[in-house]
Parts: structure tokens; sequence; C-alpha cells
């Protein structure tokens, strides 16, 4: 209350009401057509979910302040928390600001400090800030300016009683940082304690099905515990990823609820399982085979290089990576791997025989401790009554074992190469795991 | 009007107004903050565009009767056709139906037809209907049922004088063959004649700064043409694509414009553009090889087996794809590819010499006509003052001519990797373009 006649405000600390539902909304004529998925809104609503806010809605529109402004309406209606991602640029389509102050009925007003900052940005470089960029200084009537140390557009908050609006620039760079900073520093308060926590356990060489037969008992169980455990399984090729996730309050058990659900997985699964922690199976081997001192090479016949790039897609594999070779043709077989012709004439060079001739050719040549091979049928031709597309042979030989196995994988060519270059990986990962 | 006491009825032939602007809602909880991307709202976003209409928002709500309900209220405010996909499934939380009936008013009753339909679905794979999947046969009062040959759900379709709503399914081989089928069938008469064509040309081997640079002076001259082309940039990695449309109505020469534009672009642009209708190198690589009757072999360092991996993605590339030896250690290279040992304590394994060495040695060996090397350091470690991270050289040889040049390739190990293929593709694409 401020009482006129002196110079004292009294005010009363009431703190604001937490916010517990959001909307996410992107601006921007490009993004509703885009031939790249537009990733900001859920990356967003993601980042919103782990501070244990429920997102309700995520939506894409025009660079139309009109409809901006009615869609925003809309948010507000359903969520007490909007965020809005785009349209902070200096040009005539970037209506954000103004679509807000719209909906808001606040007054827009370009602030100085924020403008000389621009133009500054622009003089560090050489430049000399064109005046549409002037544009990017204008904030919404009682807004929180929100700095961007990568670009010139700076984010804006708008908070009252019962609701929050936040403005952020569409670049990622600019966008991830900002988002970061205002969830934990001026949001935190009206954030709550609630956590989302997140596990994600990868499987290879099993079924979705096989999986979940072994997981249903798993799934009841959790969700019947105190501080329950939710359980989403995804299947991008090449593996399958189960995502478990706990609602975390101060001191309460989630993290340790979480870890038990991801032990009694892997009991339930077995080796079937090959991280814990979201991690590529080309990193495991990678890890396996630096803690043995082992070196690897590879030969590839339907893959075509694909093994060798997943396992050199792993920063320092130079240090257990020696050589692959990619022996498309028969006679590639014969003179860089040292396949008997005969093999090949009297199996065919999609075999077990020659599978592990090549994985033993290309570990002798290059004295390395494991050799590992894959031939198959990619397709689209190619297939036979007997082999059919989708056959595929993967073999290892390391110190005191050599193992090959026979898959038939489904499928278009590019999924047959992509299981087949993961099944090669998850074989040397299962006998490197049983080698001691 | 119907005249009571006799049978015949007059009815009015007034065409239901054109469609003009479209919204698109996909439904699903899991959708929100999906890890995935969700990839069907800007599907049938693009689809719809394509068909004349303007895409005005698309969004993405959870499996709620009431915000489903609320959020179609909003999109119907600003557009008049609707398009929702997902939360047609025969459980609880699938309640689309629900909203789409609150929202409008409208009773929903169980059509015995479309059960039984289901029900035949179920026994032909020898399965009994769960009675939950009675509610997929729950219809819109008045709405037009679309069939779903992929699945169980059907489609709806709600038209009145001036809105249309249509829901789809939300698995994605379930919902494009029904969209498909509306849009050409029965929403055609709806949509008036307005087409939107597109061309995709793609470019290697020039940054976008250099294109935009010769393409400014066509986009102004494209603008102000009776017919103008839109062009857009996109920069996926790793190489670029230029985006060309141009609406089209019947008997217009939209399509000669946009074919001028294209012709255009390639005498701005030279030999940058390896394609005018949005393949990728390697398969433009393997077609220049298959018209020669030429064979390939590939000698990798840095890129691990990336370029062999590439060119067998191409099917029937056994035709033209001889073998390919990733030589990641020096020995390796002295070994498999007979560079001299000298050439690399001279020059080092990332130099010019022994990237010609190696294009040379894989060439004679596997008596090809085509030769190619790349080496040179992905990082993030192993780079020099010299050489830093991002030092690239490939080289090719080929009958007559051998080329090889270095390339600083910015951005991280997997950027490195991505763009040092795609240049060693493109050496090899341009090389044979000049010979013949």
């Amino acid at each position: 209350v401020a009482r006129s006649g002196t110079s004292v405000t009294h005010t009363v600390d009431r703190p604001a009401p937490q916010l517990r539902r959001a909307a996410v909304l992107a601006v921007g004529t490009e993004l509703l057509t885009a031939l790249r998925p537009e990733t900001n809104t859920s990356e967003i609503a993601r980042a919103l979910e782990t501070r244990g806010l429920d997102v309700v809605v995520r939506g894409v529109v025009r660079d139309n302040e009109e409809e901006i402004a009615r869609t925003l309406d809309h948010a507000r209606s359903l969520a007490d928390l909007v965020v809005i991602t785009g349209g902070l640029g200096p040009t005539d389509d970037d209506v954000t600001r103004e679509a807000v102050r719209r909906a808001l009925g606040r007054l827009l007003v370009e602030d100085a400090a924020i403008v000389e900052q621009i133009r500054k940005r622009f003089s560090r470089r050489g430049m000399t800030m064109p005046e549409i960029n002037r544009r990017q200084g204008r904030v919404i009537q009682g807004a929180m300016v929100l700095a961007n140390p990568n670009g010139s557009a700076p984010g804006q908050l708008i908070a009252d009683e019962s609701r929050v609006i936040v403005l952020l620039p569409g670049p990622p760079r600019e966008l991830r940082p900002m988002l970061g900073t205002v969830l934990d520093g001026a949001l935190a308060i009206r954030l709550g304690a609630r956590r989302l926590l997140r596990r994600e356990l990868r499987v290879a060489g099993r079924s979705e099905s096989w999986i979940e037969e072994r997981m249903q008992p798993l799934y009841v169980s959790w969700r019947a515990q105190p501080t329950p455990v939710d359980a989403t399984i995804l299947t991008p090729l090449p593996h399958i990823e189960l995502h478990l996730s706990a609602w975390s309050e101060p001191g309460d058990d989630a993290e340790a609820a979480l870890e038990a659900a991801a032990a009694a997985t892997v009991a339930a699964l077995g080796d079937a399982v090959f991280t814990v922690s979201g991690e590529s199976i080309e990193k495991v081997v990678g890890r396996q085979l630096l803690a043995r001192g082992w070196r690897i090479a590879v030969a590839e016949s339907c893959t075509g290089g694909l093994v060798g790039t997943r396992l050199t897609d792993v920063p320092g594999s130079s240090a257990w990576f020696e050589r692959g070779i990619v022996a498309y043709s028969n006679d590639a077989k014969i003179d860089l791997l040292g396949v008997d012709r005969a093999l090949i004439d009297e199996h065919g060079a999609v075999s077990e025989p020659v599978a592990l001739a090549m994985a033993k050719g290309i570990r002798q040549d290059s004295d390395v401790d494991v050799g590992v091979a894959v031939t198959g049928i990619a397709g689209p031709t190619g297939g036979t009554d007997a082999k059919p597309v989708g056959t595929v042979v993967v073999a290892a030989e390391m110190p005191d074992v050599a193992e090959v196995r026979t898959l038939r994988l489904l499928g278009d060519r590019w999924m047959i190469r992509a299981h087949a270059a993961q099944s090669t990986l998850d074989l040397v990962r299962r006998r490197l795991d049983r080698s001691t």
C-alpha cells in the first residue's frame, strides 16, 4: 500500500503462486512446413518437464501479430507458464514482441541500454548496427530483460500474480543457455522442488516383444511402489531404448528407486542391456578394448564400412582401432582377407565359414587381438530362396575363442545394413564381456 | 426443399466455399516431451501447402478431452480446415472423438458396420476383438467415415458450409494413405486448383555466403516476374540445399518458370550444383560410374569407412564399388596401400603426397578405374599448429588424371568427418564430370 503524503511504501511479501502447467510456442512461418523437424518446442518442453511442470500444449504459429496474440491467449487459458521462442529478430516479420504486447495490453518501449549493447556488439565485429536492429531493443512494459551472450536479441520475462510469459530467441545456441539461466534463476522460486529424474537403458539383439514380456511384471511393481518408476520403450533403429523416470522431491528416495529399477531391468534382460546411461554400443566396445589394451580390425562386406565408421566415431578410437577392409567383391575377400576361393565356391560369400575366414584373415594380417567380420545380403536384389535378402552372418575371432552367427534381418536396405552393423558390434561386446 | 406428400426432393447445388487456411493438431501426451521429433504435423502441413492451403498453426496437445476441445475451438477460429491426428485408439486415453463431439456439440454414435469390420480384422489374424475396440466404431454425427486399410481406427471427416475437420489416426503408415485419399477425393472439390510446385537443388564444396552472393540477383528477378519463384536455402550437413517453389494454377507457366529458375541457378553456381532433383551425391557418382562402366575403390583414414558406407548405401552399388580400405594406422597405410614409409615420415600421414599415394595404391591393387583417398585430423585431439584439427586431404586418381586437395574443415569430430566424406565424393563427382 502506497500512502500518499509519505515516502514509505509498504508491500506484503506474499510468495507468488507456483507454476504448474506450461505451454510452449514457436513463432516462424518457415517452421510450419519446414523440411527439418522443429526441435525447439520439444526441447523446451523436456526442460520444463524435468523441472516439474506439466506441459499441456506446444505449437508453431506464423509470423502474424494477430494470430500469435490469439494463440498466446489460448495458451494462457490452458497454462500458467507460456514460453515463446522466435520472432525476436530485427526485421518486419519479427513480430513476437508486438503480439505479446497486444495480448497483454501493455506498452512496448525502446530500451536505450539494450540498443546500446546491440550497437556495441556490432562494432566489436567492426560493423555498424543497421537501424532496423533498434527493434530488438523494444521491451514489454514491466518485463525483466534476459541477457543474450550469444546474439543480439535479448529475452524477456513478464510475470504477474498468476502467470508468466517468457520470450526467447529462436536460434538454439542463443535459446539454450537463456532457458537454463531463466529456469534456474528468475523462475526457480516459482517452480517448486519437484524434479523428473531420467535413466536411459539400451538393449541390443532382442525384439521389443521379448523385452516387454520380461518387463511387464517389473512395470506393474514399479507403478505400485511408494516412489513409482515410469518406463517407456522406444525403438529407434538399430537398438531399443528403455527410458525410466521417477518424480523426485528433496529428501525422497527417487534416485535410489530409479537405480533399483535400472538394476532390476539388467537382472531381467541380462547382457542384452549394453548401457544404463544412454551410451552407444561402439563407445562401450571401445572402453572394453581399452581396458584390455586390445586392438580391433574389421572386415565388412554388406555394411560397406558402417562398422568401421561407427567405431571410429568414438573420439580416441585410434588407440584401439587398427584398420578396416570393405571386401565388397569376392576378389577383394580373397585378395585382401586371404579367404580361400574354394570356401566361397562351396558355401557362398554369405556363409558362416566365409565370415569366420574373413575375421581370422583380418585378425592375422593386421596383428590385432580382435578380428571381426560381417557379410550378408542387404538387398533389394541378390536374395535367393535359401539365402533371402536380410541374411547376414557376423563373426568375431579373439584370443582363445571364435564365434559366428547367422541372422535373418527384416526391412529395407538401410534397415538391414544398420541392424547388421549393430549385430556385429554387439557380438564383439558380448564376447568381450564374457572373456576375462 | 423436401415437399411433403411427394417423393421428389429438390436441392440447390451451391458449391461449398473453398478452404484456404489450415491448422494441424496432433493428440498424444507422449508427443509433448518426446525424444524423437513429432513429424506427423509437419508432414501433413506440407501436404496441405502443396495443395494450395495456407497453414497458419500446428500444435500438439495432451490426451485431455477438454484441452483438445478448446484447442480445436482455437484452431477453428484461425483456420477453415483443421486436421487432427492421433487419439483414435481403443483405450480410455484416446479421447479425440469425444473432444471433437464436445467442441462441435454433436452426438457420438457407435456405427455397427465399423465395429463389424474391426471384429473381422481381428478374426482374420485369428484373434478375438477386445471389447474396448468398440470405441473405434464411434462416429461423430454427420461425419463421413474414412476407411483405414492399414489399421483398425477409421478416420472421420466433418464438413459444414464454412469449415471442415478431419480426424486421422496417428501411426504414419495409417495416416499417410488416408490423408492422400481424403485430399485427392472428398476434399478435392473444396481445395481449388492452386498447387505448390517444388524443386530441390543441392550444392557441395561452397559456403552458404558464396551461394547467397551469386543467388541474390536471381532472387530479386524471380520475385518480380509474372510467375514468382520462391527460394529457401537450407544447410543440413554436409551439403547445402536450395529449395525452389512456385504456385501453379492450371494452364499457367509455373512448371516452366521453375525449370528456368533451376537452370539459372546451375548457370550461376556452375558445377557446385550436383543435383536438381534432391539426389544424394553418392547416387550421382554411382550413375556417373555406371555410365562409363568404371569401378571405384576407396582408401579412408579419418572417415573410418564413411565414404564406403555412403557409396554402398546406393542399391546396386556392387556393380561399380569394388572395395574399401580403412587404413587408420600408419602401418595399415603402408601394408595395405603400399604407401612408402619415407613419404609419411617426410610429409606426415595427413599430406597431399600421402593422400595421392593412397589413391594410387588402392587403384592399382584393386585394378579399378577410380582410386580415391581421404586422410585427415577429425579431432578432438591430434591437431598441431601446422595441421590443426579439421585439416583433411582428399585425392582421386583415374585414367589420365589425378587430383588432390587440402581442406580446412570446421566443427566437431562428427561434422569434420561428414564434411570430409562429402568432399571426397564431390572431388570424384567433379572429376568424372570433366573427364569424358
